[in-house]
């Protein structure tokens, strides 16, 4: 018996006992009129179909997202690996399993990443600039540091939108010193460490703390709505002047760029022609980052749907 | 002498004097180096161009879109009459002159259409949507009744938003009977009644009531996300349920229907999508209004702008 | 033996005999080189994989569409329900089969539809628009009734050109009544009348009056361009002036609004602009009514295709 | 005194008499009160700005597009020429006036391009085409001979439809050979032979037969829709079946290719899509003859709003 | 036994043996642990499953596109043929198997096309063009003659290019003729020898000829623009003047007419125009006759996802 | 006398004598027949017009972009200042005029912009890129550093290409170090000082130094196509490897991101995708910097067309 073997690692034949994610999971009938349940288990490492025969529950669709513990046989079905589940139940809070290990998580220092950022929204110059970035920092710490950043495409693991608030502070406060003469430091730091703050609420998330789907006000608003709501009412609370609220709503408002990728405004200061630029390129170089490791030098990737069917060449 | 002659009555050597709009000015100076004063002056029927000789002021290009009491003859120059001035000056709050004269009106009974629109709130059976009508209603009526729809292209007159908001109230009514199996009354009437109500906020008005343009917050927010952060507002002040708070914003949202069109987020539910139906016909039916009254029986209008430059044809 | 079960309610082991219609049919042959007849059955509420073994025909691929009678044992493969047919045969004309429980009907009363529509033809008060409207509902009158206005997406079932029809003649009247300065009733509401009326020889349709597909003249031509030739060669018999008859045929070249959408010229008087918004507004209603049918309260529907993959939120 | 001097030769200081075109005209009021008419005329070479003082009457705005007899003085205002007319009537019909002069025209051979329609007419094959292209040619001989092809862009001279129309047959004529195995060229010659013939309806033309607008009837159904309807009518007339009726107005209402360029289908089979590429090919080399004519060698034209704003080279 | 049997007359329970490409390979294992090559077999007539159990190699993923001598059984899975190969190896060189009748080939006589365009070249009257025309053709005649000129879509067969450059060149050739006045006959035959000629390097190809892939030029850089390197290296070694070189290359770089469909420019003289036009007639009439050939006489083809998604129809 | 007055600031009534660029120059006729020159003069602060009575050359339309030594008086027309001017020459090289005051340049100092981009090249790592950009930089440096980066629109004077590539090598080598795991940093410096390299041969500049217009190579190909070909030359002269040369072509042709604004191909490495988003920060920027600076604070700019229109707030 082998425990907690990572997926990308399982051959067949290996009898296996471990903690892992049900990712999908249906309750079926054989022809012969028997329920089993067909389910498919994952961790950070990889997916692998499971099947658990003369079962009818209670684990079942409602429990996807949610650490399972089993034990089972690794077989090949039609040349690709499956595992025969004999005991399967829920894990339990006690239980000593490794969420680390079950879900992908940032490549990066989470504890440096987050002093970064608080440094550099320190030296916002802004009285009232400063106090809005430090207020909903303060008040969101936790969930700010800990979501991802998207359902898929890029940044859907944990510590996403740390990782991606963070890489774009920095292009934000280098450009600002660049072009200093049409740029209001303040209020570019300000409005791009908020950008993606309403992340929080658009989305639903399971257990382990992945973006499951939206939420109703996510689709009905959108974060970049719900964004500027926040900001108009922290700032009313904070009696921050009518245009700089108004300016740090319109940086939300527009950092999509153009109305066909979901702005609900064009840019129409620097601040946020420049915000919406930081958020395309460290989107697409994050894009770039999961799509070549998955490539071999030498070869282009698999079309990426998000960057219009184009495959990325990995050279050296 | 003849006194307030209205302009599309005017004509060759006529002695006037009266009130009218004093619509463009420019201080200009002759070739001999003396100062002139280039104006246009309107009222509700058309635009005259007038020259004050010798003048440098104090009236100029800060008093645009303020009325002016002037004497004056008129001429033909190059064909077409203008009106040179021998006196002016900026009326008074106590002047005798009466601003419907001065500015186009909507053409209906403006005591009618807010009555008819009052009643309708009144038959809301949501409690919530029916406190949310009345309260902003209640709070903004003055403006309401008395503003524009817009700048140019439709409803730019006097009661513009009355008038629009009128016609669509009894569009949604009778849409929210005919498909009842989808549509709540209550959410179409009450988003209805509320989605260009930041329009008042979007604009900045003349002294007689007109849009002269956009505000900062209005070119920066646009009146979709103001109105719905206005309705966030006095719903959580009331104590309305999340969902129908959110509902009515994404109706407000939705309304012009696309991204291209200034939409913040696509229509998700039956009601928006009606409103913004119901919205783009009204539009229409006063773009086609204002234009088949210049048209010919018979003839073509010349191309509509707001309509991707269609002719439009007068039958009959 | 259970007779004619719906087949939503078929249940594993049941001995079932009825009517049902062919959905698909393919004659295969076995690994042991055995033909048998793999086919779909379905009724009004839904489909089943049926399967007939050493069967070559007489029944084949070219009876799909049509009413078979069969007799056989419910079964479960692969955790799906599939029926083993022991008898088969095509229905004949003087078979007891109830063809209201074989194809999807329009949720309305027919009769009340029609008489509706007719009352408001009545009431059309230029001759010569009542003339052609009477004309070509009185010879076409059993077609209109029964046909569905669509292969799929919204009225795609018996009696949909009626429901749509009617419920666009509705909005018609009361949009007339609303912009009387601006549209000539007489004209929208013969244009609405006829705009669909060539779905007729655009479509082919099965024996049970469902639509197969579109036709070599349908395809080439399209309905609106087949429509406003009717058009013109009814007006031609019956005197009417050729300007009612080119603005009756513009109406139905350009009631799709945009090129994009099939018009083969844009919408150029007020009638023929209402027509457009009319077609769009009841066609989009029922997409909704028949999405939100299928989905949970406080959900979002499955993505709908001919609203550019929106999903759709069922509130309450 | 000089007599009929073309346009592109007339000097400072001239006494002209002769006939020239009308091409605006409006009566307006010196500053003095006095009427005076501001005209435009010209003949194939150019324009020329002609003043006639102290005139109101009768010749003016109606009378644009006609031909008058002139007699007056040149001179120059502002750096350009114009003419200060003495006499001024309208030409009668025994005038002794060159209409060839006054208007431009296809520089073709037109007896010659005639004869070659004709004789690739009578090639067709199959006898139902050939019919129907007979019996419109001969129907319409004088105006498909005479009219132009357009309003401006391409073509729009005299003989412009015969000389389009020739082109392209030729080009249908050498590309049904090479590619016999996917066409029908007898479907092909008669489609392409009829493809504008509806320019006669569509357009309303001067005295003189130039282009002076589109008709009501032209602007709300388009020539294609007319085109297809006239094929109907004869081919039902001439007993053609109906398949090759619905593929000959198939290949008129496709023949813009795209709906965005006018289209109202698809082109569909390969003689609908030859016949696209064939009248975008011969637009545009006359699009191309004419800037290039007016383009020094070695530099490009002027922006050519036809073809997207692009500007042609002209080499050699 | 049957030897080299066409693969569209293959029949259940024949024993073969011959020659085949290896379309697709993958060495699987079955639910015992076994290891099987799961491959397609296929000839220019068609594709077939085959199964070689208990087999690991050396045959596998590697060897796709070669040509393998192969024994078997064909037998019917699910209703579909396969065949269980018993013997199976690569080809040899020496091996007696005809690659004709392997692989597709283009539908014309290959030294006829090739002797038609040399005449063609031999017939530019400019020195320059046909000098470049003729050092290009020359040097790359043997892969000129033989590649395919497209992955799939059309003309992607060998020799593809070949007749592809002839059909052209063809319609080049007459073209020039009809608009003599605007065309400079050798700039155009020169560009259409030389549009595609760096297909060559564009792709990739199998040991027999066909297309397999982009190769890292072809994607990053685009047979265009290093069509037009080429060309700009062989004018300045034949000392070419300037301006000939640069409009032949505009002539390759503008070839596909819009940006959407990858030119690098716009065409800007009428042998580009010209060009672009020609090069899409010939393609589309490709489409149309693979499409039409697999359509029965009176339907509709599948769609056609080269031309939007078309279906084409299949008259007489 | 007042010598070399800076155009913003003349007044009416000076007299002036100096050395302007002669922006627009046209020979006309008044109305009694005599010549004149009606021209405009300029210097780096602005434009005025100037007449020349009784002038027939030999100055004219041909010396537009010359410096001209005048002599003159201002007076007022129409409101508006112009200069008649008496004495009119051509400058002679060895004029004491300042181009500087007569043309605008960048506000950078441009030897230490250029010390700043030897610096960085010096400090490319791979010997392969570095030699690339070493010797093109040599080879061209005195251009490079003098010529505008554009017509207008954004750094159209002198240094402007200079100024461009500085900044936009500070992005380059700011992100290379942000994103070190998929950018190659020798690369993306080498394709961003190369990228507009052949703006060069692009543009015909006038003797000043500014751009006039377009050159028949720059229209025929772009100098994404020429800039390309300039570096596969470079590099196998160089005997770069060809994947680094192709690497950097494509870095080229694709700087522009989309076809629609211009790309030959689309961004397929890390490094071509920085290179287009550095390059459209850094031209938006100047469009900024040079909006704002003619806006005043709380206002917007005039709308800005190339940016689809925007019209941008400057804050503060």
């Amino acid at each position: 018996m082998d425990y907690n073997v990572s997926i990308d690692s399982i051959t067949v034949g290996q009898q296996l006992e471990g903690f892992y994610v049900l990712s999908e999971a249906a309750v079926k009938v054989t022809a012969a009129g028997k329920p089993f349940l067909s389910a498919m288990i994952s961790d950070r490492t990889g997916k692998l179909p499971a099947m658990v025969w003369d079962y009818a529950g209670p684990i079942g669709a409602a429990d996807v997202g949610r650490v399972v513990k089993l034990r089972g046989e690794v077989s090949a079905y039609r040349g690709s690996l499956q595992i025969t589940v004999d005991k399967l139940r829920l894990a339990r809070e006690d239980d000593p399993y490794d969420s680390a290990s079950l879900v992908p998580t940032a490549p990066i220092d989470q504890d440096a990443a987050l002093h970064e950022i608080e440094t550099l929204i320190d030296t916002i110059a802004d009285d009232d600039y400063r106090r809005v970035a430090r207020t909903l920092l303060t008040r969101d710490l936790d969930v700010f540091v800990r979501i991802p950043a998207a359902k898929s495409v890029h940044h859907a693991f944990l510590h996403g939108l740390l990782m991606h608030t963070a890489y774009m502070l920095r292009i934000a406060d280098f450009l600002s010193g660049l072009y200093a003469e049409v740029v209001d430091r303040s209020l570019l730091l300000c409005g791009t460490l908020l950008h993606d703050f309403q992340k929080r609420d658009e989305f639903t998330f399971s257990e382990l703390g992945l973006v499951t789907d939206y939420s109703v006000r996510g689709q009905l608003l959108g974060h970049l709505v719900m964004g500027a709501q926040e900001i108009a009412s922290v700032a009313a609370e904070l009696g921050v002047p009518e245009e700089k609220s108004v300016l740090l709503q319109h940086m939300v408002l527009s950092h999509h760029g153009e109305p066909e990728f979901g702005a609900a405004v064009r840019p129409m200061c620097a601040e946020a022609e420049l915000l919406s630029h930081i958020d395309s390129i460290d989107s697409r170089m994050e894009i770039y980052r999961e799509a070549l490791a998955a490539t071999p030098v030498g070869a282009f990737s698999e079309r990426i749907y998000a960057l219009d069917g184009r495959r990325l060449f990995r050279h050296e």
